[in-house]
């Protein structure tokens, strides 16, 4: 970024693309445009963006964030992609990554786009969750960055570094696969905790005034948007079913164990588990 | 407790047993004896007793606490009600209790027992994760407590008022298959989820680097003690695999769902959990 001014599209005006808005007003020589079916008056009256990006305004983006849910990317992609000019960047902030890499692949424009994906997020949603710290410090997953202009991908690793985001970069597909395991499973989990618990407490009213701060850890994504995440785990189905036949799996074995009262086996295996614990505390 | 020293003996002094003692030293008329296989030395060195509870002391105690994992309790329990003075007050702090219960059941002594649950914890363990406020402002569940002295309950929920803790009331029976669901379970579930993601880490290096604060927040309690917790769940057998059997069942559902790609009754499951958030705020 110069000092001339820069403007900066951003679509899909919740947690993400609005903490975006707010980091990115760090510097002064930004004008920020935003689009959103839903959300773009609240984002205007929160100060996350300056101005409404209506399609004709496309054309005159250095920079245009795509925030929306996962679904939706590719063909607003491909419709940036369309319209923008020929030094501008375009990426976008999804969960899933490979559907979106064979969308525009092939597009005479595939250079000026860049597939990220900041592991960043809270169990909260939409323009009021948005906040300008949201990515300081996080890591940013670029995906098959080889397909991107030089120096495009320059000008997004400055904007990044900028933000104070790590970056580490990995192909599409197997970004897709790893992050089934280390972020979609998780919200599996906590979500069908939770439906567990919620069942039962239907006959049983007392039953949450017995939860601990344990319950409120695991349950916590529970909280989540389902507008985000069903279509997160539509458009990465095959890594899912993956990962949620092991998870199921190593439940079966668990249950198995403590029906034969297998003590010894059962209290070694949670002591081969509690090596997480060197990785998590890193995070 | 009145002017006159007051004798405490705590039987386990990992982070619960250990957390009784720092707390309790807020009164200065409080003398504590700690008794623990392992951990005795560590806990005297770390101020959280004052002096070792030789089995010979036992009488001389006006209150025990058994912080000892659950399944030794029992048979702690009743050496202690051999031994203890008429007027003494006998708690334990498992996390399990019927089987307690039954195991006391009928004892001379038994008017002398409490059976308590404080629902308090942290994911680290022994006596130098102990610290004085683990308990304010937490539930601690009191079970079949018609069985106990109304003096001696008395004197109980004194001290744990004094120490910030709320009480509930509830039969041994309900507690454990209640509490297998809003913690035994959160637990399993987590210990599981640390596991799949480990199993596939040994070929992955780098899956880590793309865990966020969403995995860590479900994989927290993976870090729990393999020491405390395999007899929890050996104890409380029947109602985990209640539990464990209707979580995977919504395992399953979900699977199914994503399989077929129902979005729209995938994502309205996901709505109606979303409602546990009124409850986790309030934990």
């Amino acid at each position: 970024m110069t000092d001339k001014i820069t403007k900066i599209g951003i679509i899909g005006l919740g947690l993400i693309g609005g903490s975006f808005g707010l980091a990115l007003q760090a510097d002064k020589n930004v004008r920020l445009y935003g689009q959103d079916k839903h959300y773009l008056n609240k984002a205007l009256t929160l100060g996350l963006v300056h101005e409404d990006l209506t399609d004709n305004l496309i054309p005159q983006m250095d920079i245009v964030i795509i925030a929306t849910p996962v679904d939706v990317i590719p063909d607003i992609a491909k419709k940036v992609l369309n319209n923008i000019k020929s030094n501008a960047l375009v990426f976008d902030t999804g969960s899933t990554k490979y559907k979106i890499a064979q969308a525009i692949a092939g597009h005479p424009r595939r250079g000026n786009f860049l597939l990220a994906h900041p592991i960043a997020g809270t169990e909260y949603s939409g323009p009021e969750a948005a906040f300008s710290s949201l990515f300081k410090g996080k890591m940013n997953m670029i995906c098959d960055s080889k397909q991107t202009h030089p120096q495009i991908l320059n000008k997004a690793q400055y904007i990044f570094e900028k933000m104070g985001m790590k970056t580490l970069e990995m192909e599409s597909q197997e970004h897709d696969k790893h992050i089934a395991y280390v972020s979609h499973l998780s919200h599996i989990s906590s979500f069908m905790l939770g439906k567990t618990v919620l069942d039962l407490e239907k006959d049983e009213q007392k039953i949450f005034t017995m939860a601990g701060s344990g319950f409120a850890s695991t349950v916590r994504l529970a909280k989540s948007s389902p507008d985000t995440w069903t279509p997160i785990f539509m458009e990465n189905k095959k890594p899912i079913l993956q990962a949620l036949e092991e998870y199921i799996d190593n439940l079966q074995t668990f249950k198995v164990l403590l029906y034969r009262e297998n003590t010894a086996k059962l209290k070694d295996i949670l002591k081969q588990i509690n090596h997480i614990g060197n990785v998590i505390d890193k995070i």
